[in-house]
């Protein structure tokens, strides 16, 4: 029992099941079908992987090694509830839902990658985490198996750490990006193109490396420069939403602060 | 008059004026003094850049081209004023302040390298934003000159230009990096380690290069997942502040997303 996962059935169609399904196939593994409630979604996405297309779970061949779900959050359990009993193992790709709404099926586990997966944008797999979980060793071992096919970055991670992870991953990703897109409004509102702040957001990002984000915040909240601030905060006034925003983080960098050199 | 700038006084010894002198003599510039208040400040950085350290601006030689103010925003103005009247050039390198405290000079402007200085992290200054302010031609073609000496991306911006861009730049950079202060610890909160997230933040960015923040907004704030959305709200309890940070970008996100899509 305990060979190397190369059958897949793909239960999902979108961005998640998209990328995975791509790179699984480009390492020989199978997708045997692709199941979407809306037959053209599973249809479109069978064809990209050379696989069969179905929208409903009754014809889910489960002589397969892996049935894995990539739903979204909201339907998981409801898809999860349609999938014949079987032998295969029964994963899901979720950062927030416990192992345990698969817990019905004999193997079952999570096979999570820690990314942020858009449609229009490729992906190299080979540097992201792989958060693997199973209650039984050879489910975990061949979920280990198949996580390193595609990347270097493979860890044994329980539902209680992926949900920290998940959390962790809102402020690092979604939220950071949601600055992203208000400093491009506040510059397109002035006539100003977003580019020029590219070198900056990439240093910001690139100094991780070399230590802790505590040790590289900079600006003026940090210096506990009023003036600057204050400038700031009337230069937001016709935008109360990104003002308060300003006034909070401003004060949260702050706190942050001197609660750490306490 | 309209000759290359060669000669370069530093007023200031802090991250900005550390980094730009260090890119200055890399280039064959000659630092000829270094200013802080603080002795020993002037004269650590002096040594670094083969200069001389002052603490007196009295002692300023101005037979110079330029004079580069780079002080925390809460002094320029005050520093600005004890500087003797001259033939130089005088500049200063703030993202928040208008050119027009140096009027009083005749050959005045601004030399604003849009980036983070961190003590601990060598630059590559090739890429940066270098945004140049002056009233007169021949200063903004000497003041362009030495910034193309050290960067490929050198701009003109207006001061009142410049302050939206700083505006923005505290968004994607200092907020930004905020956020990745409250991942790192919420996740040591649990024995996580931060680097786990990097390949996440790296793709976040990356796919800034392939078009606007907002195509490439993922997560369950912008899927409007109120499930995840409170869950992640009952995790973060026992921390106020991040609680709501969490509830307020959120809805933000959301927020923009329908703005946008009117």
């Amino acid at each position: 029992m305990n060979h190397f996962i190369k059958t897949v059935a793909l239960i999902g169609s979108g961005n998640v099941a998209s990328h995975i399904g791509k790179v699984l196939i480009k390492n020989n593994i199978t997708i045997t079908q692709v199941f979407s409630r809306t037959s053209e979604n599973a249809k479109a996405l069978a064809r990209q992987l050379n696989s069969e297309g179905i929208n409903d779970l009754s014809q889910l061949n489960t002589n397969i090694d892996l049935v894995l779900i990539s739903v979204k959050d909201d339907v998981l359990v409801d898809v999860a509830n349609k999938i014949p009993e079987n032998k295969a193992i029964v994963a899901h790709t979720t950062g927030s839902i416990s192992i345990n709404v698969l817990k019905r099926f004999k193997f079952h586990g999570v096979f999570y990658p820690l990314q942020t997966f858009s449609k229009k944008k490729e992906i190299d797999f080979s540097t992201i985490p792989i958060c693997i979980e199973a209650k039984d060793e050879s489910t975990s071992a061949r979920l280990e198996r198949l996580g390193e096919i595609i990347s270097n970055n493979v860890r044994h991670i329980s539902s209680e750490q992926r949900k920290v992870l998940h959390v962790a991953a809102v402020f690092a990703c979604n939220f950071s990006n949601h600055f992203y897109a208000i400093a491009e409004d506040i510059l397109g509102e002035n006539q100003m193109d977003f580019n020029i702040l590219l070198p900056l957001i990439q240093e910001t990002t690139n100094k991780l490396k070399h230590g802790s984000p505590l040790d590289f915040q900079t600006g003026p909240a940090v210096r506990n420069d009023q003036i600057v601030v204050n400038e700031h905060l009337k230069f937001l006034e016709n935008n109360e939403n990104y003002q308060k925003i300003y006034e909070y983080l401003s004060r949260s960098i702050l706190n942050l602060k001197n609660e750490k050199e306490l």
